[in-house]
């Protein structure tokens, strides 16, 4: 590929994590490897291949160290990984993730259900963390960010408040994390709560210490929910090709945003992700061979690219 | 129902009219109108009832006038049809309509295929009904609005352009009409596209004369365009309970926006619509009894709404 100039927004796949670990088909290491492969090929830049927990409680993400090892071979590509804890986070940097992404709840009642630790205990597993990223050379550091799930809401704890996330991006920034993340895990987020909590949390710890978001279209306002991101200045999103997971409770509505409506949506207002989008529709292709019982969702990929959409990033000659 | 105080946003329901006509099985007089009868229960405060075109053309939109009627019943609700031409128009004033949208389409290719006349002898249909509204006394003059149908590009053109939409919305205002709308017709709309068209048009005719956006959700980008059109002042969104009538190049994806989903975001965004989203949800049993084999579409119904969501308009007690 030649040389591309630098995108507007960065478009994080997490379909191989996200999207993978909702669902109950293994894909064989040499499709996740051929799906990577494919979507780096198409431009993107940034991928979450997989997650650094036992192996016993997911056993979809077993290979995840396998994964990181041939990701690294693409030159620009972030390799990005799901950690639980700090021995997760050893396990991820073993293998030599570029990223490690550690979950904090803002629901105390969730991080109990999904880490069994208390808001306290993770904090204390991302100072551990944030001293080993220091320990190691400076050229061999991870980028380390804590991403603040359920931020908009949860499903056991109901509403949470914009006081509780403010308070723990802060305290993640404390406790050593290079960059906080926004989780709409449960897909009860809104466009104005998306502005209000981004400025609220940019006006506690920095703006250059929020600059993503990661966002559900559970009730269909993932889009939405990005021009409101766009608005407030956050430049990376999350989301999965076919809104592969799907969503459990809500049969026919994808849980992460939809990587090729999204990009469809960015490029045809301009903004330049780098993405080819003809080349990211076709690996949907992978998907259905892989895991052909999965559905894949997306609109743009029923409906086509509409007659004299002109895409950013034009074919090599 | 009790007063309830002004509105921020008026959701116009076009169902009835956008939604049936797309889809073959002939929903009955009595099932329309309990439709109607249960989203004006619920709040909703203007609906598109029907269209004026022959029945022979359109046997589903055939009993317009005797629904009108009925509708006509509900105190405080603006009852809407659409008009193919002057003589649709006429029948729509006999019928005792209160508002009368008349679609110029921004595509000639496509005006000549709708309508199977041109721009300009459309824009004569537009002067003649503009004649019959005014030479009706003050009281009983129906609304009159022009839409530009396929504004934001065509599938059979391609790309509109920004001047041709201007140029077609001062037509239509020299014409006669009250007020102009954009339609996204084939789902070709981003929201940047949106907010420099709404921009554009105000600029030429004024920003009272452009209230109202037509969206549709076919490429997944519906309330993200919806987002834009609010934040360039738009107050009136169409859109269709249940994305009834879906879009035909595109299984799987609803061609109006969903009602649903969209007073969801609206009233999550604390944007009061009038409108009782529990009852609104109910009206979804109408549609599947008098249209089982029709699917229904929307995120909100399936994935119901979050723990904690405060409805902005309580139950009456």
């Amino acid at each position: 590929m030649s040389q591309h100039p630098p995108i507007d927004i960065l478009v994080s796949e997490v379909g191989p994590r996200d999207g993978l670990q909702s669902i109950d088909p293994i894909m064989s290491l040499a499709a996740k490897c051929a799906w990577i492969d494919a979507e780096f090929a198409a431009g993107v830049r940034e991928i979450e291949v997989g997650s650094f927990v036992p192996a016993k409680l997911l056993p979809q993400l077993a290979d995840t160290a396998a994964i990181v090892a041939h990701a690294r071979s693409h030159a620009g590509l972030t390799v990005a990984v799901l950690v639980p804890n700090a021995k997760g986070a050893a396990a991820a940097i073993a293998a030599g993730a570029h990223k490690l992404t550690l979950p904090l709840s803002a629901s105390e009642t969730h991080s109990l259900k999904n880490l069994r630790r208390t808001q306290a205990q993770v904090l204390d597993e991302v100072r551990d963390i944030a001293a080993m990223v220091k320990a190691l050379p400076p050229g061999e550091r991870p980028h380390f960010e804590g991403s603040v799930s359920t931020a908009f809401g949860c499903t056991l704890e109901g509403v949470v408040t914009t006081a509780k996330v403010v308070e723990l991006a802060e305290a993640l920034m404390a406790a050593g994390v290079d960059e906080v993340g926004l989780s709409d895990t449960t897909g009860y987020a809104n466009p104005a709560q998306v502005r209000d909590l981004v400025r609220a949390v940019h006006a506690a710890i920095g703006a250059t210490h929020l600059t993503g978001l990661h966002l559900h279209n559970t009730r269909g306002l993932g889009l939405a929910n990005v021009m409101a991101g766009l608005d407030v200045g956050i430049t990376t999103f999350d989301s999965s090709l076919g809104g592969l997971g799907g969503c459990p409770f809500a049969p026919g509505a994808s849980g992460n945003i939809v990587t090729e409506d999204l990009v469809f949506m960015l490029e045809a207002m301009g903004l330049d992700t780098g993405i080819d989008l003809e080349r990211l529709l076709a690996v949907r292709d992978i998907l259905r061979g892989a895991l052909p019982t999965e559905p894949l969702y997306g609109f743009t990929p029923d409906a086509g690219l509409p007659l004299g959409f002109m895409p950013r990033v034009q074919p090599p000659r």
